[in-house]
């Protein structure tokens, strides 16, 4: 049987001993759609769709990155529900339970498309090519940069540069060391195969999240004055933090809201338009606590946490910062993409 | 097979249907060891022993009323591991395995001296008559009013009234309320068969903890001014929530130290002689975690939470009351009955 498992992103299927400490499976479809289209798929309006699933943390970056730069009108979104089957995300929110521009129940096939014997983890975020139904790639961290920088004739006015050049050193470095111990590492807490594996994973998490308090309690952004491409990557670990890898992960030392510089700094993001907006509760906590029965046999979702703290007032605008630099904030969410009724944090 | 599963406070074999509602099963044996003697197990000096284990909230009852009433020289302990086999809870903490005083290798031992077809949970806490070596009694709820009720000739001086008799009906009517929401609350949460009965669980035991927080807002303790056989009860709970409640029993509405008067309330306990010197967090987090592999198939016991803050000043004297009436504090722990060093919770 091959590797094919829905949830590769979590289980690659790939440990570097079995059972023992736990290693994603880092290889995705490369292909890049680009300015130039070096690799034949070129930036083009209307051409593409990318697929995310909102329970996803590396899919909620390219969530926020297309929100934030407004390329709402130029590429597409479809929304697989939160949990999957053995195969594949599917597109079970949908009327028929069919993406309505791939006309796919399942993101599987799109991959399929592309790769007939494909047999590597069927992940989101994924952007499919529309006319030939195929994925392009999966390669989540190359995604958001290239919507920041391939994609620039089609961002709204005031977009934000999520990237810019001049910082580009110092924001690869700090997103290098979040991804390992904070976004992959809550993973690694979770899904450690010993205890040994875990209480060195515990520590990393923490000792990072120690290290990232410290580094924004002066600042109010992680590189720069505003917000960018590092933000977004903390970002979607933090508001997952105390609604799912908090209990289901064991990342218990602390629960977010115990941190004060970090729950202000996620307060803060989760306040500006372009991430808040993008947050389903209810599809995060569905799927941690629904898919990974081997952590949660009973399959039994959490009544908390308590979520009304989201709105409360963060302080953080006494740190200085321009969150949008030169920019400015992008406007409501399109209808239609809207976070359902209840699936959010809400407000007071 | 009959239903001696060892965790049987937590497991009672016993469910309203199936897969539903959690029930805990509470037919205990009801013996009781009076002033008068009336079961045939009159109070004497010496002649038995209460067998608990630290991790088990009902026994942290008796360990704490014994401390408090200071029966340490006339009723003796002996202390159970923190996990035990599908048989038994065991002395796997002494020398060779056995109690020194009762020499058996597990607590099932002295069920089946009294009973040789005992059918069914072997609970802690015990209390076993030394020179038969059988089992008097493990009915929890009993054995503590009768530490304090039928013990009173062999009580230390100063030791305070925890079941005064103009309170009792009080006393009886909190501690019923906090046994059904609370006490018993947390493992409908954590066992429950469905997401209906966890939901329902959930609800009540947050409605109850809201409840005592608003009655603990405005006095010391929950009934009168000082510390009654109420206190006890809801502080084993409380004790407990952030270690292993609320995330291995999905109790997570709130952490217990985002409770502000529950916290406080916990903390002043805690730091009162007979309270926290009882508490072994290590026991704690390693019996739930890796008792109940239905809810931790890893058997990973978590590297949280941090249990510093439970030194820190809780500025309930400000509420006035007298923790012990007109008695005063037990004194230290005896010697080979401290909890061991890192097991507690550090002094800052």
């Amino acid at each position: 049987m091959s590797p094919t498992a829905a949830d590769a992103h979590d289980r690659p299927g790939v440990y570097s001993q079995p059972g023992t400490e736990y290693q994603r499976d880092t290889r995705y479809i490369q292909t890049r759609i680009t300015a130039d289209g070096r690799d034949g798929y070129p930036v083009e309006p209307g051409r593409y769709r990318l697929v995310v699933a909102r329970a996803c943390p590396w899919a909620n970056r390219a969530i926020i990155v297309r929100r934030l730069l407004g390329l709402e009108p130029v590429l597409s979104m479809g929304v697989c529900g939160p949990t999957h089957d053995e195969r594949s995300w599917t597109f079970d929110l949908d009327p028929g339970g069919v993406d309505p521009v791939l006309g796919i129940p399942r993101i599987r096939d799109a991959y399929l498309a592309r790769f007939p014997d494909y047999p590597r983890g069927i992940t989101v975020p994924a952007i499919v090519d529309v006319p030939t139904g195929a994925v392009v790639t999966n390669d989540f961290a190359q995604i958001t940069l290239d919507l920041s920088t391939q994609w620039t004739a089609h961002h709204r006015p005031g977009a934000p540069d999520l990237y810019p050049e001049h910082l580009r050193g110092e924001i690869d470095e700090v997103a290098d060391l979040v991804y390992r111990d904070v976004n992959n590492g809550v993973y690694r807490c979770g899904f450690a195969g010993t205890q040994d594996a875990y209480d060195t994973a515990f520590r990393r998490l923490f000792d990072r999240l120690d290290w990232l308090s410290e580094r924004l309690a002066t600042r109010r952004f992680l590189v720069g004055d505003s917000i960018t491409e590092a933000d977004v990557r903390l970002f979607t670990t933090l508001v997952r933090f105390d609604a799912v890898y908090h209990g289901h992960f064991k990342t218990n030392r602390s629960t977010l809201a115990q941190m004060p510089v970090l729950w202000a700094y996620a307060r803060d993001l989760f306040q500006t338009p372009g991430f808040g907006d993008t947050v389903d509760f209810t599809h995060i906590k569905a799927h941690y606590y629904l898919v990974h029965r081997d952590l949660n046999p009973s399959g039994i979702v959490p009544g908390g946490p308590d979520l009304t703290g989201w709105w409360t007032a963060h302080g953080r605008e006494e740190l200085g910062g321009r969150p949008f630099g030169d920019g400015t904030p992008p406007g409501p969410v399109p209808e239609g993409e809207r976070v359902p009724e209840g699936h959010g944090a809400p407000r007071g």
